[in-house]
């Protein structure tokens, strides 16, 4: 659409916009949101709402409409491991002094297995598969796993649980990795030191029916079994959210749909995300509205990785839906 | 001893030294010191001597003239890991991305057991026990394990191998630590990332008679067998050398014995150190010449770690056995 066509649309309502719009931006999204959920729970009538549209998500593919229906949750810690009240020389104290980095590796080892099941007991129990309709649907997408592989990863196998294809690994299985291992010597070089203290981020990725706290305390009482003698952790948590499945038959879906469509000329896919976006939940929690999740990013966007772009067509193509997603829903 | 006393006993050979010194300071001992010992290969004429002093070990406790004739070998390796060809967002990719970061985990928690019992296969086929007699003078030494924990380690247990005593375990076993693990996110906070590389500096002491070639080999052959699919392994070597036992039964070892006592007023005992220092293999390889290692650091010095310290007096006596010493070689 050219720009002087989409002007026109979005001023056919002789300069107002066919419903009432509020304007919420997130920009703590990557590092937990804490921020936007306290604001939300304060300003309840500030922002009263039908639904909220959320832009966080991607199409499946550049040219396919796609809303997103689920979200993985996320309990996001930072294990705390102590040993020796100092740094200590690792030749002088090697074989006495206990190393609290080689502790957590020890713990972070048993969390998870080799093909990627977690180990924490009573991890899965309320783990909600998807329903037989849906995971129909994911097997008609689009989806060509050795180009996702190559291209999206761009790694020499795909890992994972085995048994569970890659979209229902990363939409609705839940997953535990380690993002970063701070503590010792870690810049270039050597020394040799059995460091005193040492921390690991560890993240838990959720699906329906797992509740946070419960999946916490079972992390927790789990890492607590598994910290060696000699060594003490204690365990932080960055951010904790439940995951999310919206409905679809409300008329927010269907307009959004409609719209989609209109842009797209092709049928909108529903799929899932293997991401958290904390607010989702807070919206139908704290506020009572459902939400739309239709973004515009694509899967190759580097999303908080290094070159992280936005595709520019996209830009527009997102105007446009948006404009009429609104005059549809004004329509009715 | 006063500092007048000193300076009349230095200046008791009319001005000159009762044998001469070639001095060599080494100040890169910490990161591998690779420039000396190519230094000492290239200058083997000019460093001819009959003897090296080498003043970089401690005294068994404070009042306690010590001679160290044993140190462990060193070596120090870095594994670097790599998984996908970028760092990826652990929601969108959790559960089909390989994170090499869990990778090294995976390896190194496979390297040790839990008591402190190196897996390597093969890793201690070629380890020589101490002597008898040498393991009794070590139980004969003022050695209060409880007393060590408490004010030398500051930790709630000591570990290692079961069946060795603290002594043994750190002078005369061999071990493998991991000093640091760069990589992934390490900033304060969260980050979401399935980092595309992480690192871990792995390092192993050796015990006499393991060759350090041998023993790399053995390590690296297991680390790639360690390595799960969709990771790729490189390991460097920062340092390599192999442990050292040096014979007591020298005319400067007899002396350096001597010297001590004179200053110290107390039987010297004979210690080995779990550290490692390279350059005596090398002036024993290359120079062909015996080590005395008589140093006056403490056990609480805290060695290559924040507030390194060196008590005040034992450089005064340090000087003083030190004048001794050269006055003892030279009247023979």
């Amino acid at each position: 659409m050219e720009v002087k066509a989409l002007e026109a649309l979005m001023r056919a309502g002789n300069g107002t916009l066919p419903i009432n719009v509020k304007v919420i931006i997130e920009g703590e999204e990557e590092v937990g949101g804490e921020s936007i959920a306290e604001y939300v729970r304060k300003q309840k009538a500030k922002l009263k709402a039908d639904f909220a549209l959320v832009c966080d998500t991607e199409l499946f593919a550049p040219e396919i409409p796609t809303l997103c229906v689920g979200l993985r949750g996320l309990v996001y810690t930072e294990i705390e491991a102590q040993g020796a009240k100092t740094d200590l020389h690792s030749g002088v104290y090697g074989g006495a002094a206990p190393n609290p980095l080689f502790a957590l590796v020890e713990i972070i080892s048993k969390l998870k297995d080799a093909k990627g099941k977690i180990l924490i007991p009573g991890f899965y129990k309320n783990v909600k598969a998807p329903s037989k309709d849906e995971l129909k649907t994911w097997k008609r997408l689009p989806f060509n796993e050795e180009h996702y592989r190559k291209t999206e990863v761009g790694s020499k196998v795909l890992t994972g649980e085995p048994g569970y294809s890659v979209l229902y690994r990363t939409w609705a299985r839940p997953t535990l990795e380690v993002h970063g291992m701070p503590g010792g010597f870690t810049a270039p070089g050597a020394k040799t030191v059995i460091p005193a203290k040492a921390t690991a981020k560890v993240s838990m990725r959720l699906v329906p029916n797992q509740d946070a706290d419960d999946i916490f305390k079972r992390y927790s009482a789990f890492v607590k079994k598994l910290t060696p003698k000699g060594i003490e952790t204690k365990i932080k948590v960055h951010s904790k959210g439940p995951a999310c499945v919206v409905g679809t038959d409300n008329r927010y879906i269907k307009a959004a749909t409609e719209a989609l469509h209109d842009t797209f000329k092709k049928e909108t896919v529903f799929i899932r995300s293997g991401g958290s976006i904390p607010i989702v939940t807070d919206f139908q929690d704290v506020l009572k509205v459902p939400s739309v999740m239709m973004g515009f990013g694509l899967p190759d966007d580097n999303l908080h990785a290094p070159n992280e772009k936005f595709h520019i067509p996209n830009f527009y193509r997102g105007i446009e839906t948006i404009c009429r997603f609104f005059e549809k829903l004004g329509e009715k």
